[in-house]
């Protein structure tokens, strides 16, 4: 399996999702910038704006290839003269405060000494948490991983609790889902066997998220309601720009802003130590992010 | 000159300050919360919600003490068993797109092994750079700091460019200011000297804020100013999460996040990739703070 293969795929499953989830909004189409790394590669941001369903989404493909630097080698503590890591990351905001912010993201990185490992996670981040459409989240993501390793979903949603995490907050980014990283054979799978689950997971991204949108029908948003959507908004810029360490590592290490950066929300609202009403919807949401729990 | 005598000269100053700042907005009132640290000391949060000129604004007095912690010593790369910290901080954001965000930060730091230090920050973010208002702002912070040593000025304004940079962004978070860190008496004044100072530009801040607001008789805002400002607000949220030293610390040290996030924008927003129209107003500003400008 060739890092040219790897790519290619890749590549066809951000344009897979894309189409699936224009079918999905119904009205928006992706828009594509190209980039290239002076270093060597480059990637495809695809983006969506102002759909029926979708105010503001992002696919992105990139593929880049050069020489490990410095910086590189710190963070990845590891040594190597050259790499080449391809992916794929989404993060999709819709209108309505009761459709739920999703997150998706595979990825795979080699050394040109032999070391490969793939990564990779989705959670879903309800702006109000609905325990059945949470359940069926995790129902999906859990017979996914099934069909690939017994272990992987009872490893892989810990994972995803303990890195969607706001410790600042004392409360979760939403109610998870699966995260990984640095998984190679030793996991127990082949190399190709791996990145096929890599593939599902993208391929499933747009059936769970199209699960999510079917489950709520959707009456006009009270201003209440989008308030709370505004403020919840907040804590996904600042997962994202406190503790996201794909954000992070793309911020620092110089790459294109626009790109990392699509995974922020059309808007988002900071008000001073505004507490949710007590047994109001917001504070039972509020309620579920400050617990680990066990949805399947 | 003790601890308590320091603390209570920068609780004087915040409220001082927050008299001042009232009197310019004309209509709110600061609201205070009070904190208590479990390990020592607390501070007083003082904030402002939606007067006449102010739309959102902090200024927050604390005074914390105990053991230095591992963490502390692996920033500070010294050695202490105890420490006493005190400051005021203060956030401003206003209504109006063309009156600009302010913030000022003075703190004290020590050690029980006698070493002490005074650092601080004030700088200027305006949504549009009217760079007559841009002079005037730097030359009320030259004179100060003339008054105190004849170098502070030609280090600190450099000091202040280099910190309230967003390298992602490549630009400035606006038109810089001054910004000073570890200064004890090898700056050539002594301890007293040094407080003096912290607390003078403490005092000088509403003046330099008056200045601002009053430089600009402003009439509605338009949409597109009004959309300018939302998109500004963002760089300003990037650059407290990524980038500010004081929040980052504040964050992962387990301080109070409602008074370290007291200094977001009531609101932001983030548009893909969208540039300002060639030779408009917001094209000026973007352009100029491209820029390493000498204000003075």
């Amino acid at each position: 399996m060739t890092s040219e293969h790897i790519k290619s795929e890749f590549r066809n499953l951000q344009l897979h999702i894309c189409e699936a989830l224009e079918k999905i909004d119904g009205l928006a189409l992706f828009q594509e910038d190209s980039w290239t790394r002076e270093e060597g590669g480059g990637g495809f941001t695809r983006t969506i704006l102002n759909g029926n369903i979708l105010e503001k989404g992002g696919v992105a493909f990139s593929a880049v290839e050069g020489p490990v630097s410095e910086a590189m080698k710190k963070q990845l503590g590891m040594e190597g003269n050259a790499f080449f890591a391809s992916g794929v990351s989404i993060v999709l905001h819709p209108f309505h405060p009761h459709h739920p912010i999703i997150h998706m993201n595979v990825r795979y990185f080699e050394l040109d000494n032999g070391t490969y490992w793939f990564g990779g996670g989705i959670d879903l981040t309800p702006h109000y948490i609905n325990e059945q459409a949470a359940r069926l989240f995790h129902q999906g993501l859990k017979k996914l991983c099934n069909q690939y390793h017994i272990d992987f979903y009872s490893k892989f949603k810990p994972w995803a609790d303990t890195y969607f995490h706001l410790p600042h907050r004392g409360e979760s980014r939403g109610i998870g889902g699966i995260f990984f990283d640095h998984l190679d054979e030793n996991c127990g799978l082949e190399k190709s066997k791996i990145f096929e689950f890599c593939l599902e997971l993208g391929r499933l991204f747009p059936i769970l998220y199209r699960q999510q949108i079917d489950f709520n029908t959707v009456i006009t948003a009270t201003e209440a309601e989008l308030a709370w959507q505004a403020s919840r908004r907040s804590r996904y810029v600042e997962f994202n720009l406190l503790h996201d360490r794909g954000t992070k590592f793309g911020i620092y290490s110089g790459g294109r802003t626009e790109s990392i950066l699509m995974s922020m929300p059309p808007m988002a609202k900071w008000e001073y130590n505004v507490d949710p009403t007590p047994n109001s919807e917001e504070a039972k949401t509020t309620e579920l992010l400050k617990k680990v729990i066990d949805w399947v």
